[in-house]
């Protein structure tokens, strides 16, 4: 296996797996003398663990994070700073009749396959555990981000078919509901949906908007690593993304020139159908771009599948698994967005004209 | 400006701009010993071509293929693969009225702010000709998948509200017409829908979907290199693009985890919701992506926008442009798909258990 | 800061300093399904330990290792293998007349001026310490080679004006004594040398032979990655080496073509002036390099140097230091050519023809 | 094969082969708007082209270099700079006696064994010919250098047994000669013993020392990028060396941390034993450096080798060959020193503290 790190100028590896002692985070590039405020980052952890939300998996964990290196005296010397997260809470019990079998919309037979390794508690490097050490590397990369005056910010606008037109949106109700979705109204539809899902044995896909806001002109470069696709790259690095679209996105295509470019005057762009990118390289307006998420795969209903020797079986996943993932995936797109726009930025300094 | 290289194992290098002597692209990596079909290279180019289809562009280039290295009788000698095409037509008077203005939709704007260059004659980096490159290295690829089995066939299924259901794909049909429409019907709607907007000096977006055949189990990484992230990126990675979705995509977000999981038996999936990935493994099924592109930002009704100087002006932008930049698209997605499969193909070897 | 990977197919990150909580490593690239043997693991911190040999500081350091991720059932699983060596003696006190001024041929001067940091405890990232992490990533790399049947041992062959000849070098009296020397007689007019300078407060420096058993032909490339430029990458890259030769190295200098060229039969080659590369590639000889080591730079004698005011001021460095490096060396010089042979032995089968 | 590039936020890729169109080299990363002094870039390639020195090889080719993409009116864009010298000159017929057997002190084996291509007309990437995209893009990044003020320039101090001492070395008469010798009278001896030689059909090798002057404090990285050690991997990547020194190098063995360190007072550093660097960051001071070259391997008399076949056979090299490989080699050494030097200054910016 390889590949377990991201990033040019500021990069992060990560490591761990469900059954290990840890999961953890090395981030390398990062400027020194810099404040870290673990209080931000324990907070950040807190949004994604599990058990941090009634609408998700009771399932609970601390997820506290502990620093191995990179901080002298509070501050981030620029060395790599390693952060892990120790596992506390592996009942490997949970998993001990699927251990045969492979669960229908998981890793389990594509690593197999791939790596000879049938490892049942919780997907090795597959499971959604590794994104704790990617919400640590995020909020640091958005202390930073902060400090540059730019913010990233998740909503999810779509549970199922309970879906947020455009005029339904109300950024600041995002914070009002633990689905951060920016319609508080909506929010209680979606939370009854996923409730109603849970005690069927089922799940729901949804949508996460994500916005950013402050960026300076001139992130992203023309070709290979232009903004949207280093973005997309690490968006659909997350486990159950489907699709990613910026700006106008998929409506783009049934569009017309005349519609869909972004005139502007003196003062700025009149419109933003191109969600803050053109040729590759951020315009200064907001960075606004949508994820699909499928269904959680965990679902308590009888499913058709084989196990190793390739035996037709039917497998019952049990355990606490979320209905949605949606809720606890806000701050892993807000932690994967800030560590490619901070990488970014950094690099601003390297191409000035 | 930097990051004009893409791949691992298997790395292009593009250079070259509309106003300078020649873009190619260097290809390292490559197995010694293959024998290149400098002809398939060379059809491929023509696929891309301006003045390679009668609803595109009118301007005529020839596109001609040139190796400089890595050829020796005949056969690739895995050192560095340069092929160049050297540019020929063109006319710099076309561009002597926008020269100072920054047109809607282009990078003409974000490109001057981060590089200090403002160079009318097709946008530098951010032009179109740069992909012909791609495509170079793409048909190369493709050479070394078909030995291995592997086939990669785009198709346009939307162009601007004319859109493709499930049912209405018949895939055999996709070369009977100039769009790689896989329904011979839509595709005369689409051609008039074209141009007509050509008539009117406007454009149109649309989707082209790609079907990947013949793939073991086993490509991508589980973290950071999902064979869908890689993908997103190379794809995201073309100017135009404004989304990518895989299998079931942003409808995904509306479905149950018990409509959308591929359940499985002896003989294999049952579906293929998940588009060919699981866990950002290749499942050895069809892997099936859909790439969402913007209107062409060059139309000829007057547009507002500001010179140099941040002073209003309008523009209307002549010359001889495509309404609809999807048709030449097509061997362009394609070739950036092969680039990403045969570099995690490559990798397989690696990775062996 | 950046730069703290190393590697290819195969890379190793190290973290951390001194005065952190532990220095530690994450590999990854391993093939999965291989059994670590951590009791050999241990054995190789052990020859690098503070306190391992007697010729050494007599500060004593455990330098044990802990395994957070990668293993499974004692198994490495291909997913990255982080190991921490916990940081348990450090005793501050032994710098506090230090702590403002610049130690004459240390990191401090360049490293206050590159990053604004002045930790007198013990050098940050330029510390010694750092050796451990590799010290552990090269005894996995090992395990790995024995299997391909590599075999990887250095020596000392030099130390101050104490130097073996060619015909007296006997590789079988290596490990008859702490300084790995081949010579067993030329060891005791060594460690009686680093004796003597230990008493007068100074410290000389030495030679580190190393070789490589077993290689196969093939590795390396044949342009910026030649197997002896990474291998120099990598031992210059050791803290203290000022110098890499391989084969006959500066003495090939003073040699004509007809004597350093080495001739062969269906036999084989007849000699090896070359050390065992050509063109930038192994030939399946012995693969040869000798390192110069600078004089450890903590001496007790007075030292004319500035302090952070640049104000002039003398130092006189205690504590208990290593008179002389290369003891303590060995096993680091052995651990980068295990990392670099490793990292270009697994492409061999992306290079396969 | 791979790994034809070179360089981290600057980086060149090579590309060609003796038998093939062209050489060329792409520098991914420059800063935009910076003048290119071509006659400059070609009185570089002059340095190193066959026949431009009495002491090399009579072959003459003109080596002029043509520039495809990366300049527009004059000016460096930033965009990827490509320039290549097409292959003119080339006598096949030179090599029809060697085509079927490996010539000793060549790549010819490794590259066969590893290939499977024996290509006898010049080596094919292991031909000294793609130095000469060193050189060109070494000239480029020597031009951004001199406006940062900082200069590089190597000289022969040895060839064979003629050795120049520390007190004979008079910089200013490093230009003299065509051996680039600081010492006009050893020059002549020098010459003298390189034409003997020649007459006898056999070679001789050398020692290459660099200065690097006007470099800032903070070049290169703690841990696995220093200073040192990326040189390193540039020069050893150079054909035909066998070492690489730095300060005092394998002289450094032999001495006494009093006598080594380098001490310092308000006013700098009293002496500079090691060579500008100290924990692998420039230190302001000189960079002095030196690498021993073997004897070209090409020489006309009889010597043992075997066929393709691994038949017994004699081979004697006809042809014009370079009896010693430093005059020629001497830019190239100034070349990647330039090239890594560029790459850690612009790295600079990013490490700010």
């Amino acid at each position: 296996m390889a590949h377990n790190s991201f990033g040019k100028n500021i990069s992060i590896t990560t490591f761990g797996e469900s059954h290990g002692q840890a999961v953890g985070v090395v981030i390398d590039g990062l400027k020194p003398n810099f404040p870290l405020d673990l209080e931000f980052v324990q907070s950040e952890m807190d949004r994604r663990r599990p058990g941090g939300n009634s609408l998700g998996t009771p399932r609970k964990e601390s997820d506290t994070i502990k620093v191995l290196s990179g901080i002298y005296q509070g501050k981030i010397t620029g060395t790599p700073l390693t952060m892990i997260i120790e596992n506390t809470n592996q009942i490997s019990a949970d998993y001990s009749n699927i251990e045969d079998v492979f669960r229908p919309g998981h890793a389990d037979y594509t690593y197999f396959k791939k790596y000879g390794i049938r490892d049942p508690r919780g997907g090795g490097r597959s499971s959604g555990r590794e994104t704790s050490a990617r919400v640590a590397a995020g909020a640091v990369s958005k202390l930073y981000l902060k400090e540059a005056g730019i913010k990233i910010e998740a909503a999810i606008t779509q549970i199922g078919n309970i879906k947020l037109d455009k005029d339904e949106i109300k950024w600041e109700e995002r914070t009002s509901n633990e689905l951060y979705c920016p319609n508080k109204k909506k929010a209680e539809s979606m939370a009854a949906l996923i409730n109603d899902l849970r005690d069927r044995g089922d799940s729901v896909g949804g949508i996460i908007e994500c916005r950013i806001t402050g960026l300076p002109v001139g992130l992203g470069d023309p070709v290979f690593d232009k903004i949207e696709a280093v973005l997309a790259h690490a968006i659909m690095s997350i486990g159950a993304t489907k699709g990613f679209e910026i700006g106008e996105g998929f409506n783009a295509a049934t569009m017309h020139g005349s519609q869909n470019n972004d005139q502007r005057n003196s003062e700025g762009f009149l419109t933003n159908h191109c969600g803050g990118t053109l040729g590759g390289i951020s315009t200064g307006q907001d960075l606004v771009f949508r994820v699909a998420f499928k269904p959680t795969p965990s679902i308590s209903l009888p499913q058709r599948t084989v196990n190793k020797e390739n035996q037709d079986t039917t497998v019952v996943i049990e355990g606490r698994h979320d209905p949605c993932i949606c809720p606890r995936a806000v701050v892993v797109v807000e932690a994967m967005s800030a560590i490619v726009i901070l990488d970014l930025y950094s690099q601003l300094s390297l191409e000035a004209n």
